[in-house]
């Protein structure tokens, strides 16, 4: 798509010339500018789609995938990793999904936790984003936040879903690395295989390892695997204590270099998966624009026995 | 789409014909036709489609959606609950959705506790059906053996997903009544939040009455619903010894009712969730059948930066 200065803003500021601007912040690293280009992700998809094309991204951003089912400690187990990979000095972005309350209206989780030991820290830019329910639309502006981090010079990425629905599904796509996050008590392998995480995951965590059964969990994970010709690895951590976050780290690392020495089929993966993901997001947008008054009004025909569901679908989609 | 019998099945029988008896013994009520039936709907689209086609859904039959986390005891619940329905003298039908194992190639839970109490119960039938990891496709299937149950005398299908994922959300869409499944133990009111739970259920469950922390979750989850527009039931079950399924009965039954007496608004909430899902499976398969390949092609492009993510996403997308 052609940039043009004829499109002027309600102001009268030419917005290509400001979204120019904002890209040049942007490589500089500029926060304020990070901050604007993210909301622009969320709120606004034509001028992100427009400062995306004056991008260009570097591909230098390693992007770790952080799932598993709910309560099982990803926000903190995050949180320890920001620690460990700041330590090896690297820049640390992290994209947090974050469920919108239908009934205040605002983020539920929010940054409340996190924020606290990392704020004063110009190496880490920490971002929750609204999940909006279930109604999908993370996956593009996922992808561009990531993007814009990967522009304004982030080595690494830690993308945390809320552990269920589609937006997990999105985290594995666009991720280079994804780990899942385990615990015991859950109904131990089941949990794994239930959950449709075992196809996914690079490396496997129990956290919560001071809990009984967390080394029950690690056999019967071991034993999943065991025939396989997926080989993840499989770890027992505690975030709350920081047992085992070494060995986490390293895991992590061990498929960071063969990122960071050029491996194209990782490099490829994460861009494939951002291509896809923003293209679905785009061709459900359109669908479900299309579809509500009319899929009320074959429903009403379906009702009175005047079309079948399969006519009815069919209809729809066209 | 029109019925010829130019369309001979390979062995030269003509495969409208069969379809035609096939529809027949169906609204007989013929248990094998049934699940001659659900086969089609799992494995052939295009005869699935037909068959839908011959049938004239009643629209009689109540769905029940059963949702919550992984771990929460659905299953047990769903087996208490077919009890409880079986004793008001309803034919009950159970769709359990099951994600297969990628290694075993199998379902993993199956009908393994279930069969066991209603195997000779021809009042009861009870089916699992794969989700297929995470690729979908699962919303048309289940939508038509909704129908092919409806059409075969059926008063109620409990409709049980697996707890997280895609799955979830098409439940929610074809189901008159929606119960959420949770827990003592999980994060308390965030689970529900944090699983994008709180704007769907109809009911809301906290099964395992007898762990602790089971009161505090009803006065959670109470809090949660005050002064939201939505007044949801709220109970505490232990679906193991029994405690609380009259409630829980008769909070489902009420909702039952309102349909039986011919709601129009309930009547129309699942049918047009069939049609959208239906449309939206067709939609979402012809896209990834489409973009493997090409997919690929363009990540190519982005990574040798010759393109921009957003120009292969609206490439791949047309």
């Amino acid at each position: 798509m052609p940039l043009t200065h004829k499109k002027g803003s309600t102001d009268g500021t030419p917005r290509a010339l400001r979204l120019t601007q904002l890209a040049a912040r942007l490589r500089n690293g500029d926060r304020v500018a990070l901050a604007k280009g993210i909301s622009l992700a969320e709120n606004d998809p034509a001028r992100a789609s427009k400062l995306m094309g004056l991008l260009r991204p570097t591909g230098r951003t390693f992007v770790v995938g952080v799932t598993g089912p709910p309560g099982t400690g990803k926000s903190t187990l995050v949180d320890k990793l920001i620690d460990s990979f700041r330590g090896r000095g690297l820049k640390v972005g992290v994209i947090a999904v974050d469920p919108t309350s239908p009934i205040t209206g605002g983020a539920l989780l929010g940054d409340r936790i996190r924020m606290t030991g990392h704020s004063s820290d110009k190496g880490v830019y920490i971002r929750s984003m609204a999940s909006r329910g279930w109604t999908g639309g993370l996956s593009r502006a996922t992808s561009q936040v990531i993007q814009l981090m990967d522009a304004a010079g982030f080595d690494l990425v830690l993308l945390e879903t809320v552990g269920i629905g589609q937006s997990d599904i999105e985290v594995v796509g666009v991720s280079h690395a994804v780990l899942v996050v385990l615990m015991p008590g859950l109904g131990d392998d089941i949990q794994v295989s239930k959950a449709g995480l075992m196809e996914v995951g690079d490396v496997y965590v129990v956290n919560k390892s001071d809990l009984a059964g967390a080394d029950t969990m690690i056999v019967s994970l071991l034993g999943l695997f065991r025939g396989s010709s997926r080989t993840p690895s499989v770890l027992k951590v505690s975030a709350i204590s920081g047992d085992g976050i070494d060995k986490l780290e390293g895991a992590i690392e061990s498929i960071r270099s063969r990122f960071t020495k050029g491996n194209q089929e990782l490099r490829l993966k994460s861009i494939r998966g951002m291509i896809v993901e923003t293209a679905r997001a785009s061709a459900m947008r359109k669908f479900a624009q299309a579809s509500d008054v009319r899929a009320d009004r074959l429903a009403r025909q379906v009702l009175a026995g005047k079309m079948t569901v399969e006519a009815a679908a069919a209809r729809l989609e066209k």
